[in-house]
């Protein structure tokens, strides 16, 4: 059975995350619907490269699922006929076919995600439902400065939300960009991948050296406590985009 | 009586535009009710740099007005207050005493506004609201080229609305700059004073010229023809944003 693979693109408020469960709106739901009614098929639950939290956004997902049905010369017409009906909401933004043995998660090398702050005394408007508001002054140099004792592998424990499946804690970020653009203040923080909330972990502690950049412990010993509660608290979920995924080919 | 100034960030589509009306929410009567609520005075109606249509959006009007009672040590007051009354619509950025003689129109030297596109046959979902949606593909080249005319002093009365009240067609525009970002077309427009819907006229007008790169007549002749119905369509309001705006001291 042919294998497709889709970019999808998301918008985290919404939904209750991307991963289909009882009684609630989520976003793997809505697109296996979308496509039974485009395909005229049930092609089951589609495979994301990783599932987001509710409310987190989603610039370039990478999705695939088989299709018996589908007309592999008019894969436009998936593309236009889902993102129609999930209008606004979900959008398709590329679709090919991909050979059987490409998988959305093993085979994923690298992601980023980027966190959005609006950093001002008054409340965000152009940026509102996409950022997290903090009022006072945030200090990039202790962000950045305590931002580099995660980078590479380490057991990052303090920074995974209870009720996290994965067996192993050990994990490598590659990168945390910072930058501030007027009031603004993004995140960037790539790696092979995360354990549950790790992002907004990492982001909700750096911003509590931000606040206050004499806080004690510093990020190192957050990270040899192995202790959640050490760490800071979880930066809210509307503030968290999935930017990419990168595959042994490239990024999609 | 002192003046204060204020930089105001504003959502423009819960709002019928910047101006005062009956029956119609404006930005510029909620920030005058805001305004006589937190200050306990009614100051009258604020006055912006220029008037921005139904579904405008602004990242940093200027907009002044004079108090008698506004406590002049504690100004940040006034933001907070007004921000927080007015949340997530509208948001004091920076508020100042300023000269008497300082005038938010007359004195104003330079404006940018942007315009965005979402350019994919997908509707938009992160930039929806804040992007006018374009299925086809868009020339870059083409609209570079159409857009280097009208730089310069001219007679605009092909991009000017039915309506407008300025006495003079003539207006000067010191750059258009038009980046390609993923599927997002972002315009940017500078000069001293625009007439009304005139960026919308412009880039509803390049849009065209994008489109088909063999469109006639060239947007030098549509210049000439001092008729608007020689120029493309207006663009819709909600893709504008006005930037900023500068004054001789500097960029607000």
């Amino acid at each position: 059975m042919p294998q497709i693979r889709l970019v999808v693109e998301y918008d985290g408020k919404p939904f209750s995350g991307w991963q289909a469960q009882p009684n609630v709106r989520t976003v793997q739901e809505e697109l296996h619907k979308a496509l039974k009614t485009v395909l005229r098929e049930d092609i089951g639950l589609p495979v994301a490269s990783g599932r987001t939290d509710a409310g987190v956004s989603a610039r370039r997902q990478v999705v695939c699922f088989k299709s018996d049905s589908i007309d592999l010369e008019n894969l436009q017409r998936v593309l236009v006929g889902v993102s129609s009906i999930l209008k606004n909401e979900v959008a398709i933004l590329a679709i090919d076919r991909v050979p059987d043995d490409f998988h959305p998660i093993h085979m994923a090398v690298a992601k980023q995600y980027s966190y959005r702050v609006w950093n001002h005394p008054s409340p965000p408007v152009l940026c509102y439902g996409s950022a997290m508001h903090v009022t006072g002054p945030i200090s990039m140099e202790a962000m950045l400065s305590e931002a580099s004792h995660l980078i590479g592998e380490h057991d990052f424990s303090s920074f995974r939300a209870t009720g996290c499946g994965a067996s192993s804690p050990v994990r490598t970020v590659t990168s945390i960009d910072i930058e501030r653009d007027g009031n603004v203040v993004e995140f960037r923080v790539v790696g092979q991948g995360f354990l549950k909330q790790m992002v907004r972990n990492i982001v909700g502690t750096l911003l509590e050296y931000g606040k206050d950049p004499e806080r004690q412990p510093s990020c190192r010993e957050v990270l040899q406590a192995k202790d959640r509660s050490v760490a800071g608290p979880t930066a809210e979920p509307w503030g968290l985009s999935l930017d990419w995924v990168e595959y042994p080919e490239g990024r999609l």
